[in-house]
């Protein structure tokens, strides 16, 4: 059975995390700068040495290429993205992109000429240094002028990172592709569903939807001495009633859909003053479109109840959603029959984090899988994955873009 | 029955508040600034239109005074402050200045010399301006040097107001007194209970203890999304849980004792990530030391209780206490015997906030009493009390004095 070059594989692991790498043995890779601009151009250098044709789209997306022949007029693609959160972990995206290229490595070296041109692809962007997803949202024709005054660095840094690696604001807008027929990532599952389960892979069957709300929990200010409590109208009893009866509403009745509070803040803010404003930030994520608009229902009915209870008003506003993408059968298929050749046990679940998958399922037939994470650590330079994971995901990778070779031709 | 000079003394009132005035009726006059000054300028001026004679001690403390014939060794205080808080009210500490000055006035104008000298006592820095109960605390002899390292101004500007009203430090070191006799002052009630309750007057029988503490309940940061409920540490659950438990548990056990979570912020703080950490800040009140320290025990142990049930730990630091100071059983009577002089309505009751009597009752026999406050509002230009109270106020004032001079002679 085909296998990729495992020792090949790690090796070029341990290399790219040299590359903006943090003392504690993270890495520090955001998007366009010079430690993400190093580790593209390792990218570059590394295909050209396999022997593959290598492209930059106008989103800077850099792709390794074997091309079918004759040249196909669609391509199946495979990746993840090679840039890093700050003080982040080695294997969130850099894998992903990796085992995709070491599939394209071993069918080159194993004299494959595959029916459909590969490509193994990172994107730009994807952990929101400028605003995340970046390179996927603009192959997939999703950016617009105006997404550029609302990146999270100035337009001038923006500019300056955008030519460092040759593209523009005018390039990502025009870098939407339509040669696209299958989208595939592998990554580390960033929780502990895998390794508690003592499974091998995870199939994604569908990537969550994200609601989030900024909330106002309002009563009135008083003396926190000279007011009797039965008297008082505290906006921290109504905020505190809603993040515990969230908690239970949703773990009773959502699971495996999730909630969080992540923000509190109480006005005026004084020891001896009774909150007359509390500020919260209410998160929440499902992966099927119709519980994620029943959650959103109860929650803010939720949010009256607990407001009524202690005379207090509650108002929110709805910050940008991200809707939830499901999976593609046929995909998932090629996923699933690829762990069985390799004997790898698997199961499907939800992502609960974004991935570039989400914005490419708008486009074309895509999936994604998940190697383990040890502890769920991600995020974080003690973000791990086992050598015979990222081999396993690799070998994964290699047959699942067989398998959708032999679907979709 | 002798009675006070009702005209004069809302017309007094009246003057005074323009002194400071805010344009919605509230006035602004922080300790030692131009505007308190001002006013300090206008009591001094009163006094000496009254006949009275006036003095001022190491502590910017000012003094109406009513020589006894001989001059007694002791002296009996009465008063309160007249700075406020910024865009405070125009009752809050002044109306107890005007009420005790009004009842020396009045003797004057009836020709009784006391059996033993009344002073009519305004305060420096009630407030807290600069460290608040600051006069009182000079009077009594609770100041030290390191007191001036942790004003709530800088060392200069310190200098400066002190330089404005002719004090320093080491005057303020020094203004110990030990001739006081008794201290009777009237306050606003800062609350709606004889409102509510359609009494008169408030004999405050303790001025309750304050504790107060920072709060650290500590879980776990992690993914909002990819993190399982059912792991979760998250900081938030616990404290939100002893915001309610803590409510509920003083309102069943400790009433009329309070407590209040005034401040609260979840660390890292944002909408995707479990709260790792959340810090706020209790603070609880009761009049008696023994249900004090009871209360106490209880809320720490709840703590802990809230934060085992979700995981966490919790720590918390004590900030300086304020200890409940029982008033004088013979000064309650006093006002009690007055009132009823009066034909006045009275009942006993806690002062849920600190005044300068809890101070002075360190040194003296004292207590204080409240008029009633138009809907409980305080410290806010709606503070309100209807001239009818004032005047009640103030011949309750006169005949307490005239009480204690019979008893204490």
């Amino acid at each position: 059975m085909l296998k990729i070059n495992e020792e090949r594989l790690i090796r070029d692991l341990n290399e790219l995390a040299e590359i903006g790498a943090t003392p504690d043995g993270g890495v520090s890779r955001s998007a366009l700068t010079a430690k993400d601009i190093e580790g593209r151009a390792w990218y570059q250098a590394k295909i050209a040495e396999a022997g593959l044709d290598y492209t930059i789209d106008g989103a800077g997306n850099q792709s390794a290429i074997l091309y079918s022949n004759p040249k196909s007029e669609k391509r199946i693609l495979a990746g993840s993205h090679l840039d890093s959160v700050p003080n982040g972990g080695r294997y969130d995206g850099a894998l992903g992109v990796l085992v995709a290229f070491e599939a394209l490595r071993t069918l080159k070296d194993n004299g494959i000429t595959p029916a459909i041109t590969l490509e193994a692809v990172n994107f730009t962007d994807e952990e929101s240094a400028i605003m995340g997803l970046m390179g996927s949202r603009a192959v997939v024709g999703q950016l617009s002028a105006d997404d550029f005054n609302r990146t999270k660095i100035s337009a001038d840094e923006l500019t300056r990172r955008f030519e460092a690696v040759g593209i523009s604001r005018e390039s990502m807008l025009q870098a939407k592709r339509d040669d696209v027929l299958a989208w595939v990532e592998l990554h580390i599952e960033q929780g502990t569903r895998l390794e508690e389960s003592g499974l091998n892979i995870g199939v994604v069957n569908a990537i969550v939807g994200i609601r989030s709300f900024n909330i106002t929990f309002t009563g009135e200010a008083a003396h926190a001495g000279t007011k009797p409590m039965n008297l008082r109208k505290d906006a921290l009893w109504g905020a505190s009633q809603f993040v515990l009866r969230a908690r239970q509403h949703i773990m009773e009745n959502y699971t495996p859909g999730v909630c969080n509070v992540g923000k509190i803040a109480a006005k005026p803010g004084a020891f001896n003053i009774v909150p007359a404003e509390v500020d919260c930030a209410l998160e929440f994520r499902h992966g099927s479109h119709e519980e994620l608009e029943q959650m959103q229902a109860d929650l803010l009915n939720l949010l009256e109840e607990c407001a009524s209870e202690f005379g207090l008003t509650v108002s929110y506003e709805a910050t940008p959603h991200i809707n939830p993408a499901p999976m593609s059968e046929l995909v998932m298929e090629a996923i699933e029959t690829a762990s069985n050749t390799l004997n790898l046990t698997h199961k499907r679940m939800l992502s609960f984090a974004g991935h570039d998958t989400q914005t490419m399922a708008n486009i074309v037939p895509s999936a994604m899988f998940f190697v383990p994470s040890v502890a769920g650590i991600s995020h974080n330079p003690k973000e791990y994955t086992i050598d015979a994971d990222c081999i396993n995901g690799s070998n994964v990778m290699l047959h699942t873009l067989l398998g959708l070779l032999e679907t979709m031709q």
